[in-house]
Parts: C-alpha cells; structure tokens; sequence
C-alpha cells in the first residue's frame, strides 16, 4: 500500500466531514464560530480520526457513522491544542506554521473556542441521527470512552500533571504517567472508537488498545524528539520550546540516542499487538511506522 | 409546603451525590482534583439539580438516576464559572464570597480544572452504571439535551457573545438572545432532563421546557438586578461590576423599575406554563417565585 495516497484520501474524508458538521459564522455567533473554525481547520494532520477509520476498517468495509465518530475526535484534539497554547500554559505563539488562536482572537475567545469545541464532540455523539446509524448502545459506549480518555484521568489530567511539574525534577514513572494521559489517552480513544463501530471482539478490542498505547506512546516520544532536533520552520511552532520551559521530556531524561530507541520500541510493540489481524490492518501497521518518520 | 426546607433537603443529596462521583485528591492528579474540588464545593445553591430533581419529582417519585444526572449540570455550571472568572474573561477575585479558582490555583490550573469538570459531566452522564438504570435510549437524549445546552448555541455561544458585546451598544433582541443562550440554555436543560427522566409525555416536556425558559430569563434579569442592588457583601463577589464593564444588562437597557416588572413577568409566565401539572409541581412554582426573592 501507498501510505501517502492512503492518508491523502483518509484526510480528504475527514476534512469534508468537519466541513459538514461545523456550524456556519453567522449571526452573533460568527464571532465564536470563526474562532472555532480557525483552529479546526489550520491544517492538522487528522492523526486520531485516520487512526480511528483504519482501526474499524481493519475488520471490514467502513461501518456506517464512521466518519462523524472519527471526526468529533479532530473537535477534541483542537480544543486541547487551543487551551495548551494558551499564555497561562505553554504560552505559544505559532501552531501548524500559524498565529495561535488566542494571538488572532483574543484570549477570551480562544478559551471559549476550546469549550466550545469540546463540547460540540459530545453533540455529535450523541445525536440521533448517530444513534440511527449505530444503536443506542454503541453511541454510548464510544461516548464514554471519549469522556474518559479526555477527562480527568487522560487528556485534561495529563495536562495538568505536566503544568505542575514544570522546572520540578521528575522520576520515569510520573513522566510516563504524564504522556499516557496526556497524549496516549485520546490516541488509544480513537483506536478503541473504530474497534467498537468495527464490531472487535474483546480479544480484538485488546489488541487495538495495546496497539493505540504503544503508538499513543511513540508519538510523545517523537514529539520531545522533534522539539530538540526540528527548526522552527519545520514544526510549524517554535523549536526546543521545551527546554526552555525546563519541561519533563524523554530526551531531557534519557538523552537522544536512548530516547531513538525507545520511539523504535514502543513502534515495534505497537505492531506486535495486531499479530492477530489479517492484511486488512496493514494501514494501522504503516501508520506506526510513519508516527517514527514524520518530518525527518 | 416549606421552600426552605425542601432547598435544605435536596441540596443536602445533591452535596452527597456530588462528594460521591468526585474523585480523591490522590497521587499526580492531586492538584488538578483539588483545584476541581474547591469550586466545586465552595458554596453554590444548586439551583440546576434541584431543578431538575424538581421537574422529575411533579411527574412522581424520585425516578432511578435522578442523583447522578442532577449533579451532572453542576459539573457543567461549575465549569462555566471558572471559565468566566478568568482574567481574560471577567476578571473577577471573588465568587459566593471567596477568592476565584484563578487567584487560588493560578490560571493554567483554573483553565484545566473547568476543562475536567465539563469533560466529567460526560463521563457521569455515559456511565454504564447510569444505563443500567434508566437505559441507554434515555441516556442519550439527556447527553444530548445538555451537550446542546452547554455547547455554542448554548451556554458557551451566550458567553462568546457576551464578551464579542462589551462596551458595544446592544439592541434588545440580542440582549434577549445572549441571556437565553448563556443563562436560559442551561436552565431549561435542568428542566428538560428531569422530565425525560420523570418520562414526561410531549405535551408535558413542552410545558417544562417553557417553564426553564421564561425561568432561565428572570434569573439572568435578576442576576443582573442584584448586580446593581447588592453589595458586595451580600453578592460574594464584586458590586457594581457589570455597569464598570459596560456590560450589556437589562437595568443598563430599562432602567431598575422596568427591569424589575419584566423579572416578575417573566416568573408568572414561568408559573402559568405548569397550569397542567397538580401539585406535586409545587416545589417548581416555589422555585420560581424564589428567584426573584433571593438575597433580597
């Protein structure tokens, strides 16, 4: 397979289907709408929709709902891109190549752009024309698997856990603690959602949240790594911004050499996981390995 | 019947509902449950859950649920407070009397302890336990009442406006429109939810949702009112306010007196809109009229 052609395609699917879903800038909410537009679509890569459309159809054709499940994913990771940059968080400036969105709408707005974000996935979810589609009960389930990888004990929790260690020397466990929640949560979530709409059975749900842990992992590994070796122009944000801000990362602790060798691993383990699916999953195997290749 | 009582006793289940779904100050998320905790308890009415246990209980007994789903709309509330105390919001210090989460936890801290609650109410409200008890069909529609309630066209579009409206001159149409989204949107939602889960016929789900309305109005009208009368003493937070913002508000708009006449239109229309529930919609009816005459 064509891995390139595939995420083309994938990304092309998910870009109409936020298209579809997000309200138009009219009235006077056109204020709020473009704040939430200007994030949602300043060029992200769809990482967790595309991985949550390749986790379902590594067990047959695209099962209906598919596309806005996957989508209200992309409306979690935006809010939280938005709300991280934040001056009182990481206080960035540039995101994808581009001003922030507290930079262009104020801060006031972008906070409330990222609430409003976040909320909007749990419409989408929940809404009937969804529930038409899946049952009831498969609504619910991806909705509490969504809550849960973003709240408290995942993404948010994750967020905070690195907020309060900032210049605080932390111990290996915490810091793998921190990216479990922070990054890996959302990422295992949107494997775990295109299990469900796939109908995977236990032993096959298993395999894709190990699956989505250890590619969860890598990609916060590769992202501390790409914060040390990128420029600036190739992140799109502002390069060793990390240490910098004295945060807990994998090179700060391991160096960059082991912290290669560990990205390699959890890449290897992530694949090891899906030893059990056919050549339909080969999408999920190649995304893995790209998550270690992405921008090098 | 006895409001004061009837207030005491369910906010008493509600406090207890709330200790028993809010999660321990333990481990590395200690400071972001705390931070969750302290606005959480710090004092509030309870208004929304009583109103939904209110609505659910003029249908009959206490439905199975009841508890949980109730204390969901203080998770969204409360997250909506800190998110509008924030410096780049409305910058306030003080909330019921006490310092705001910002002042208390520091900004990032404030910002992703509301993301946590909002994110939790989700949780609570998709929780198998909660499907076990009042099924999955009924489950969705109240995700989706409140994700609607809280989400742009709600509560975060009514704040969006609010802030996009400051120092501008507003017309009373979209006065009207920023108070029912921001305050109404929500309100109603209590309302709404306990009489899904009351299982209201339509007819009667329609006169709930016209009580929350014309109730969401006269307790924007009157937040506003104290705002002007009340010291801040009496408010918990900074008097006079609104008026040093230049913030859009119907005394700003009518002045006190016509402000007061549309505050208690607004509660008999609340009133007249349960003329075909009996008595046991008493509790709403009191309700109503407690609105006006809170902290007077």
């Amino acid at each position: 397979m064509d891995l390139k052609v595939y995420l083309q395609e994938k990304r092309l699917l998910v870009e109409q289907t936020l298209q579809e879903i997000m309200l138009k800038p009219e009235g006077l909410l056109a204020d709020h709408i473009k704040a939430m537009s200007y994030s949602l679509f300043a060029g992200g890569k769809r990482v967790r929709p595309i991985l949550c459309m390749a986790a379902a159809e590594s067990l047959g054709p695209p099962p209906a709902g598919l596309l806005p499940v996957a989508a209200s994913l992309e409306f979690i990771h935006t809010y939280s891109l938005i709300h991280d940059d934040l001056p009182a968080m990481d206080n960035d400036d540039l995101r994808r190549g581009k001003p922030t969105s507290h930079i262009v709408h104020g801060e006031a707005q972008a906070i409330l752009a990222g609430d409003g974000l976040l909320t909007m996935a749990f419409e989408i979810l929940s809404s009937p024309e969804l529930g038409s589609a899946i049952g009831a009960e498969k609504q619910l389930r991806l909705i509490h698997i969504l809550a849960g990888s973003a709240g408290p004990r995942g993404m948010v929790g994750g967020q905070a856990i690195d907020i309060a260690a900032e210049g605080k020397e932390l111990d290996f466990a915490t810091l793998r603690a921190l990216h479990s929640c922070k990054t890996g949560a959302l990422i295992t979530a949107a494997v775990q959602m295109g299990a469900v709409l796939g109908k995977a059975s236990p032993s096959q749900f298993q395999a894709f949240t190990d699956y989505g842990r250890q590619v969860g992992l890598a990609f916060q590994i590769v992202d501390d790594l790409l914060n040390v070796e990128g420029t600036t122009e190739q992140l799109g944000k502002k390069a060793g911004s990390d240490a910098e801000l004295e945060k807990a990362t994998y090179p700060a602790f391991f160096g960059l050499e082991e912290t290669r060798q560990k990205a390699q691993a959890a890449i290897a383990a992530a694949i090891t996981a899906l030893d059990s699916l056919d050549q339909k999953a080969d999408p999920l195997r190649e995304i893995a390995n790209y998550i270690y290749y992405r921008k090098r």
